[in-house]
C-alpha cells in the first residue's frame, strides 16, 4: 500500500501550482559530492574593512552614519533604477520585452557585525520589522512591487557577514509573486476564502509541518516545500501587507523570527544559510485582492553544514526534487531548541 | 532613448513564459562573495577509486565491465523506482499528491576517466548521441517523459568528475516540459507553425546571439537566457524527439556538441560546469503536438572560472535576473576558438 514515508511521490504547491517529486528513500545514498565551507569565524562587533559597518566608507566613497538601530542607504550596484525610458512595445511575440523601473536598498540589520538575526535581542528584530514595514509603505507608493529579502551566507552568494538584507522595488510585479497572484484569486473565487488561512488553519491542528507556533504566528515547513527545509511563516490572521501589521503582532513576530531562526542555527550547529523574503499584496492595483503577507525561508543545506542540496539537472530541466519528507524535515527543527542558541549553550 | 545595451528591462520566455530582469549596467560592480574552487587536476584514464571506471566495483557490490564505448546502468540511488503503489487521489485542494512511477539510469559517456564531451573524438560523441536516443525510445515505451541530462563540475553537484549523465524517466510529465507543452501549443493553435522552427529562423538571420552554426544545428543564448552563459541548442529541422533523428543529423549533433562544448571550456579557460539536458514530446499522448526537440545548457559562471552567478534572493522569491545581455554573453563566446580546446594550445 501506498505510504508517503517510504514511496516516491509528487505534491502540489498551491500557491504557485508546481509540483515537487518527494523521493524518501533517497535520503539513504552517500554524499561524495561537494562540500560547503563551514563558517565558523567569530566576527568582531566593528570591522574596518566593512562597507556596511558604521562610519565606514563604502566603494562609491560615501560614508555610512554612526547608526545605531537600523540602516538603510540605496544599493551602489543597483539592479533597477528609477529612471529608465520606456521602451516602445515590441510586436513580435517570440522576443517580447519591456523596460523596468525601480529601485534597490541595502538595510543594515545591526550596527553589530558580529551578530546575525537569532543572536539579536527581540528589540532590535522588532526595529528590523519596523523598517521593513517602514520601506514597503514608503516604495509601495510608487512602484507595484516592493521585494523584502534577506540572502544569507557565503553560499547564498551573500558577500559580506554583516547582518544585512535587501528591498528591490520595481514597477512590474515579477513572476513568483504573479503566480501567486493569479493562485490566490483562483482559491479565492472557487471557495470564498483566503488561500494561505484555510492553510494556516490546517496545518495548526494537524502540527506535523508545524515548528514554530507563536500567539500570532506559525511557521511550518509546507506540505509542498522544494527545498529541504525551507519554511513558511504565516500570520493567523487576515493581513495583506508588512505595514497593515500592529504592534503586537510586530512584538510577536520578532518571537516567532527570533524562534525560527534559532532552531535553524542549532540544527546543524551553524549560522543557517538561507534566502529569506515577504510576499505581500501588490500596490497600485485597483480591486482588493485575496492576498495574504507571508514569508519564504529557502535554506539550501540538506545533511549537515557542510552538505547542501543542489537544485540541478532534473531539478533545472524537468522539476523540483526532495530526498526526505516535508514531516521529517520539520520533525528534526522540532528536535533542537528554539530558545537557545548552540553558540550559547554551555 | 530606451537602449537594452544599457537599461534595465524585462525579456519574456516564450517556452515558459517567464520573464527574466536584464540589468545590463551591473556587470561592473566589485566582486566581494564566494570564489568557487577551480579544478585543474590532471586526472589518470582510469581512477581505480572511481565507481564509474570500467571493471571497478560500485558501492552496492556490483561491478563494471570492461566496457569501450558507453555504458549505461540502473543508478543505485534512484529518485524514482518503477513499482511505487497507486496512491489514494486526494480530495483537499491544499494538500494534492499523487504517486510517483519511474527509473533512473546513469550514462557513462566514456571509459576514459579523463575526458570530458569537448575532449571526446567526434566518433565517441556521436555514440553518446546513439545511446540517448535508444534509451529516449527505449524508456518513452513505458514512462510519459525521459529527462536526458548531465550535471558537470563539483559547483552543480556532480560527485564524480568521470564523464557521465543520468536519464530519469517518469510516469508523468515534470512541471518545466508540462509548461513547454502548453506554450508551444498556444503558439501553434495561434501562428499554425512551431515556436522553435520560428525562433530557429529568426535567430539564424539575426546573428547576433548566435554561438554555433553547424549545418543541421545553431546554438544561440536564447534572447530571454536567465543563466549568464545559457544556450539553446535548435534543430533547423523540424524533429520532435531525439530517436527521430537520421544519421546525418547525428553526426552533425556530433560536431555542434564538440564546438559548443570547446566554446564554454575555452571562455574562462576551465573544464566549463553545467546542467544540460535534452527536452522532447512528451511519450504516451494520443495527440500528436508540434513538439520541437531542443537541449538547453545552463551553465552557473559569470566572470572568471572561480565567480558564478548566485539564483538567490530577488531570485528565488521573485524573478531571474541578469547582468549582461544575452548578446554579450553571445559576443563572449564566438570570441574563442570553437575548434581547439585550450588546453591543447601550444
Ligand atoms: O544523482 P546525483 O548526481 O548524485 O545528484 C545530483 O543530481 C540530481 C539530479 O539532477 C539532483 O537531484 C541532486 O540534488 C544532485 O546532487
Ligand atoms: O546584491 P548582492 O547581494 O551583491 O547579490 C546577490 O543578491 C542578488 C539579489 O538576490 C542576486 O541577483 C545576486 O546574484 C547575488 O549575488
Amino acid at each position: 500500500m501506498f505510504n508517503p514515508s517510504d514511496h516516491p511521490h509528487r505534491r502540489r504547491n498551491p500557491l504557485t501550482g508546481d509540483w515537487v517529486l518527494v523521493s524518501p528513500h533517497r535520503a539513504k545514498r552517500p554524499w561524495q559530492g561537494q562540500q560547503e565551507a563551514v563558517d565558523h569565524a567569530l566576527r568582531p562587533a566593528h570591522d574596518p574593512a566593512c562597507y556596511l559597518c558604521a562610519g565606514n566608507t563604502r566603494v562609491n566613497g560615501e560614508r555610512n552614519p554612526q547608526y545605531d538601530g537600523t540602516y538603510v542607504f540605496s544599493n551602489d550596484f543597483a539592479a533597477l533604477l528609477p529612471d529608465t525610458p520606456e521602451a516602445a512595445p515590441a510586436s513580435d511575440p517570440l522576443f517580447q520585452s519591456m523596460s523596468a523601473r525601480g529601485v534597490s536598498r541595502v538595510i543594515c540589520f545591526s550596527p553589530d557585525h558580529s551578530k546575525s538575526l537569532p543572536q539579536l535581542a527581540l528589540p532590535a528584530i522588532r526595529q528590523v520589522i519596523d523598517t521593513w514595514c517602514e520601506q514597503s509603505a514608503e516604495l509601495g507608493a510608487t512602484y507595484r512591487w516592493v521585494q523584502v529579502f534577506e540572502n544569507k551566507g557565503a553560499v547564498m552568494g551573500c558577500s559580506n557577514p554583516h547582518p544585512h538584507g535587501q528591498i528591490w522595488a520595481s514597477s512590474f510585479v515579477p513572476d513568483l509573486p504573479g503566480t501567486e497572484d493569479v493562485q490566490q484569486r483562483a482559491y479565492f473565487a472557487e471557495y470564498g476564502r483566503a488561500l494561505l488561512l484555510d492553510v494556516v488553519e490546517r496545518e495548526a491542528a494537524a502540527r506535523e509541518r508545524v515548528v514554530v507556533d507563536t500567539e500570532y504566528w506559525l511557521a511550518v515547513v509546507p506540505y509542498w516545500a522544494s527545498w529541504p527545509f525551507e519554511t513558511l511563516l504565516l500570520p493567523k490572521f487576515p493581513v495583506r501587507r508588512l505595514e497593515d501589521l500592529d504592534d503586537a503582532q510586530r512584538l510577536d513576530l520578532a518571537l516567532a523570527l527570533k524562534r525560527l531562526t534559532t532552531r535553524y542555527d542549532n540544527l546543524f550547529q551553524t549560522s543557517f544559510p538561507y534566502s529569506m523574503g515577504w510576499h505581500g499584496a501588490p500596490y497600485l492595483s485597483a480591486d482588493a485582492v485575496p492576498w495574504q503577507l507571508h514569508a519564504h525561508f529557502f535554506p539550501p543545506l540538506l545533511r549537515s553544514a557542510s552538505v547542501r542540496k543542489f537544485m540541478v539537472g532534473f531539478e533545472m530541466l524537468a522539476e523540483s526534487q526532495r530526498d526526505l519528507t516535508p514531516e521529517q524535515a520539520a520533525a528534526q527543527l522540532r528536535a533542537v531548541s528554539a530558545d537557545q542558541l548552540y553558540l550559547d549553550a554551555d
